[in-house]
C-alpha cells in the first residue's frame, strides 16, 4: 500500500529535540521520510486526515508515531487514547519519547495500549543513538499492518 | 521492583531459532537474562505463575515477551491474546516473532494490541543482526510499567 520510502510521524513541539530527532531517525531508519507535527490537534488532523491535512494524499501511511507526552492543546497521553479507541489508526505502533518516567503517566500509557515507552536521554549523544535505533527498529525491523 | 539483571521470555519451539536467539539477545541486551519456554500453555503457566511455574519467585519479571506464532498446545495468537485481556499482564510488551508475514495473523495480532510484530530474517546472520536489534530496543531502551 506505501508507496516509496517509509514515513514515520513526530509529534514534538521542542525545536532542538526535533532537529536532532529528524537527523538520527533519517540514519536510522535508511531511506526514510519523516513527517513533523508540533501539537496534539495537529498530529490527530494528520492521521485523520482532518482540518488543515484533509487533503493529505492516500499511501505514504505513517509506520509509526512518536509521540511526546508534553505537548500544546492535546497532550500526548490524550492523542493515545484517541488513537487506540479508534478503528482506523488501533493498528499503528504509538511510541511514547518522554522526558521523564512519572509512573503514572506510564501506567495510564500501557493501560492505554502504547507499543512502546522511551524516556528521551539528556545527553545529546545518547539521544541520537537512541532516536537512530527507534528509527531502525520500527522503520525496518517490525511489521506493520498495512503493507 | 525488578532486582539483578533484566528478563526476557522467549516462546520457542525451534530449537535452532531458539539457541541463536538467546545468544543474540544476551548480545543485544547487554547484562540480561533470557527464560525460555517452548509452548502456548508453557508461556502461560510462567507468566501467570501456575501448573509447574506456581511457585516462580517474585521479582524478575520479564522486559517483554518474544512469542513465535506457530507453538504446540496453544498457538501464539492465542497466548496474546490472553495476555492483552488479563489486567495481569495487559502491561506487559509482546512481540510477535515469525517466519511469515501473513496478512491475516497481522491484522489479528495488531487488533489484539501487539506491541511489534517482527519476520524472522531466513538469513542466518540477519536474524542475529534482528535478534540482537530486539535485545537492545525492549531489555535497554524501553521503560516497562514496574520499575
Amino acid at each position: 500500500m506505501a508507496e516509496g520510502a517509509p514515513t514515520v510521524l513526530l509529534v514534538e513541539d521542542n525545536p532542538n529535540d526535533m532537529e536532532l530527532a529528524l537527523l538520527a531517525l533519517r540514519d536510522g531508519g535508511g531511506v526514510s521520510h519523516v513527517d513533523v507535527v508540533r501539537d496534539g490537534v495537529e498530529a490527530l488532523d494528520y492521521l485523520f486526515r482532518q482540518g488543515t491535512y484533509a487533503d493529505r494524499p492516500a499511501g505514504h501511511e505513517p509506520r509509526a508515531v512518536l509521540l511526546d507526552i508534553k505537548l500544546p492543546l492535546l497532550n500526548g497521553i490524550d492523542v493515545l487514547q484517541r488513537l487506540k479507541t479508534d478503528d482506523r489508526t488501533r493498528h499503528l505502533p504509538v511510541i511514547m519519547l518522554t522526558s521523564s518516567a512519572q509512573r503514572s503517566d506510564l501506567a495510564r500509557c500501557y493501560r492505554l495500549g502504547v507499543n512502546s515507552y522511551i524516556v528521551k536521554p539528556v545527553d545529546m549523544d545518547t539521544f541520537f543513538d537512541t532516536m537512530r535505533h527507534i528509527g531502525h527498529y520500527w522503520l525496518v525491523l517490525n511489521q506493520p499492518e498495512s503493507l
